[in-house]
């Protein structure tokens, strides 16, 4: 099959109007570097025309030089009563330097008497006139037809003028926007169908999700001859978001066989999903289709036993095509092959005839209904295991900490922490200063530890979670901290919970120094088989 | 129109399959009630052969005479080679008591010879038996058709006649399940069409959302003659969930015309909604299509101010038929239209071409920037607008708080508070003990406001959120303080940024605090207006 559907992102635009979304200019150009990595046709990068951080974008991201992705400016129609080339905002589109454009325009009367509050005429000229003027200083036009499908439905005449209209001017392609969310898919599908008999440019479609039904909307506007599919990374955007592209791509090339993107890039859409997240500054949901971290995860006990036999029982999609792993959950819903699967997975030799077998799952069981989560802290999960196996893996105790917070009247708070530990029977003695108690806490068992083991300075804290468990009781409630530590190259997440957040904050951090010590070991016992000699810098303890 | 769809909800059931979702069984209890107000036909409790807590959810459940919903339970057919009454797992859907079961059995033939290993034929005999001894009994059998899409499509002929065995048995219901959730709508509906040419029992539907399509299936399934609909609240479940019966019902019954509820439960989908997320511990996601609390969330300058004159240029539904409102958003973004709104909301006279509005938009911007996020604490914002307004809503000052954290070896760790304020230039210095130090600060401080003004006993914080801002630097990164606080009949939510915890949570705690103290005293005026004497018990300060 060769159908091709040119992608349209516009994260960096309509994305940033969903709720708690912000992106600053220098996020915007990450971002935009990797939607050409992963080879959308388009990104648009702003309205130049609604403020100043939108044209700095676009100076900063000509320096890019990116490869596959035209750089698209967003705007409107010219006013009512005024030439475009007198449009201040149509004149902001060209000196923004892009090749291409996206311009909205009404083609729900209710919306031009109403909102616009002008005659269905003059809109028709104002749509006319806009695209015209584009096209003539060069420009590749694309003409968002806002509400279409509300205005088809309620003056189909009127709105399929509107679009003739933009075709007439020239327009490159016509982007139906299902601007409030609310249409259903067949009502999507019946309208593209009348369109594309009645227009001969390009079709495009622009979903929203106000009833959960964007990434549908958007397949059925394709299967009726739309191609060009708009959409955000993640969803993000205005009220419930855009149409996911995260979805669509998936959807689009490997189960309806368009082609989109290449395959190499189709194997980030994980890593471009968490990145886009994390730049954002939003929560990854575990639940997000395909890319999310329980998208492959089985839990129930009679799922596992049968997708490790057959992987195709319980997946509808291979998950590395998408950058994805399957994982299996150890929970108080675990059974016996969920554990096996997650020792093999971390190196662990468990016989499944050892009685410790059943004591591990028991203790596991035990620590979840004390509010641990041992699914979301796979370091912590394999220190407990190894510890209920006998290994050592201490490293170092604690005799005792304090932390001391001041704060006078409108001065700076300081917050100094004084830690005492033990390694190997010597007893050191540290204190250091922090932004906090547990980063106080944090630089003092640094200072103490280092002495010891010099490895500590390769890993940082780097990402600290906290969690209330019982909302009722706000801050005299158990909160459960996940600390995600790195040394660089590798990752790991530990948990801690308690009454008190600095204990359960402990918890997790001396947790994350145990596991680093002890990977740390295990690398140097390679090593040492290797070339007998440790590295410099390592301390053997 | 006069459609009906039956709505199946396991939520209890198969939503607890979900990553993270663990419900205990008051947690169960609590739901199924909520359920039932609703007017959902079904509520899946459990599988009583699968684990003790299920069994004694049927217990319970008896105890609470439910009005519309029928309680049913999960199982699957019998074990190959043995007779169906000898099954132990059918005889426990029997012994829980139910007047309806849901048992599933393979339709798709290579989990019939893989998973289940079996052959084809004693398949279909274990389906058969098992709906004939529970009819026998006198159940009413829903046979839920595992796989059935994928099996169709592999092995159309198997597939149809193991839910015709399903008929010939006597089931009430064949419910065809898309179990791994990589359907597409199309596929859905010609396969569903085909079905119900085939059967003559009534068709159910379920499907899971991996391709972020499961509400868009089942319409397509109820639009080719489905007429039961699984699915569970919040669209919980294995890995990407299940059909969410809170999109689902908005979109069935008020944009499609079927009925499945009443027209009052339906405003009560919003409060629903957060019910299960609260039970479950599960964080809503704002963004929610229909019940979310930025469905209807406006931010864009320009949507805004169209939206203030006529909703429905951009909603697609009224947000009060489900209990949800419209809010405007004020950020970074906001015009004056969306500070204008929101003052008004807020019950704050406010003269457009006051200079003080332009400063407050300019205010909002800087504080945003440094991380505070007024969408989420409206009770911040009201304190920052009123003071840039002049109005003094101070209430106390801090002369200086010192927090001690210590903890010896092994332990608990114990936190004390040292706090002194002036209020009214009166000192008064407090000490209290907490579990953490934001919750001793938080005693501390309420001892030493109480002999000012014991209306602060009326208030509680009920909810505390922490979020890393700058996630990169972890510890050491800037936090951002979310603190709820109740009186009993009403919230407020409010902020602190800083790059100390215990700074940031003092700023949410003192804003806390001060909100209610000024609301109280708008009260009292409004008493004392009404009565000339105060209530006994509240200060008059």
């Amino acid at each position: 099959m060769n159908k091709q559907v040119r992608i349209y992102d516009t994260t960096l635009r309509d994305g940033t109007q969903g709720e708690g979304v912000s992106l600053s200019v220098d996020d915007k150009v990450k971002i935009a570097r990797k939607l050409d990595e992963l080879g959308v046709h388009y990104i648009e990068g702003g309205w130049p025309g609604s403020n100043p951080k939108d044209m700095n974008f676009f100076d900063k991201v000509k320096e890019l030089d990116l490869q596959n992705s035209v750089i698209t400016a967003f705007g409107s129609t010219r006013r009512s009563g005024i030439k475009a080339s007198d449009d201040p905002n149509l004149n902001r589109l060209i000196q923004s330097g892009v090749k291409a454009a996206a311009i909205f325009g009404k083609t729900w009367d209710f919306h031009v008497t109403e909102a616009l509050q002008t005659t269905l005429e003059e809109n028709l000229q104002m749509i006319y006139d806009s695209i015209l003027f584009l096209k003539e200083q060069g420009l590749e036009v694309i003409f968002d037809a806002e509400h279409f499908f509300d205005g088809y439905k309620n003056n189909e005449e009127y709105a399929i003028q509107a679009i003739l209209k933009a075709q007439e001017a020239g327009a490159d392609c016509i982007t139906l926007c299902d601007t409030n969310g609310g249409s259903l898919p067949k009502e999507i599908e019946d309208i593209v169908k009348d369109v594309k008999e009645k227009v001969s440019t390009q079709v495009g479609i622009h979903c929203h999700n106000d009833g959960e039904l964007a990434v549908a909307n958007t397949l059925s506007a394709v299967r009726a001859g739309a191609s060009h599919v708009q959409g955000t990374i993640n969803g993000y955007g205005e009220r419930c978001g855009n149409a996911n592209l995260v979805s669509l791509l998936p959807n689009l090339q490997l189960k309806m066989g368009y082609s989109c993107i290449g395959s190499d890039p189709m194997q980030e859409l994980v890593s471009i999903s968490k990145f886009v997240h994390e730049i954002a500054n939003q929560v990854p949901a575990s639940n997000q289709p395909f890319v999310g971290n329980s998208a492959f995860a089985h839990k129930g006990g009679m799922h596992v036993s049968a997708v490790l036999k057959h992987p195709e029982t319980y997946e509808h999609i291979k998950p590395e095509v998408l950058g994805n792993k399957r994982r299996v959950l150890v929970s108080e819903l675990s059974g016996q092959s969920n554990l096996m699967f997650k020792a093999e997975e971390m190196g662990l030799t468990l016989d499944k005839n050892d009685p410790k077998v059943k004591e591990i799952i028991e203790k596991i069981k035990e620590m979840e209904n004390l509010g641990y989560h041992y699914e979301a802290a796979e370091a912590s999960f394999l220190l407990l295991v190894k510890k209920l196996l006998g290994e050592d893996i201490t490293f170092f105790e604690l005799d005792h900490f304090k932390i001391l917070t001041d704060k006078e009247s409108s001065d700076e708070l300081t917050t100094e922490a004084v830690v005492k530990v033990k390694v190997n029977e010597e007893v050191v003695m540290t204190a250091a200063e922090g932004n906090g108690p547990v980063n106080a806490l944090d630089h003092a068992l640094r200072k103490a530890l280092g002495e010891f083991y010099p490895v500590i300075h390769k890993m940082y804290l780097s990402d600290y979670k906290v969690r209330v468990l019982d909302e009722g009781e706000a801050t005299a409630s158990k909160v459960r901290v996940l600390i995600e530590s790195s040394d660089g190259r590798n990752t790991w997440s530990t948990i801690g919970v308690s009454g008190n957040i600095i204990e359960a904050s402990w918890h997790a951090l001396v947790d994350s120094i145990r596991y680093h010590f002890m990977k740390q070991d295990e690398e140097l016992e390679i090593i040492k088989k290797d070339t007998v000699k440790p590295p410099v810098g390592v301390n053997n303890h």
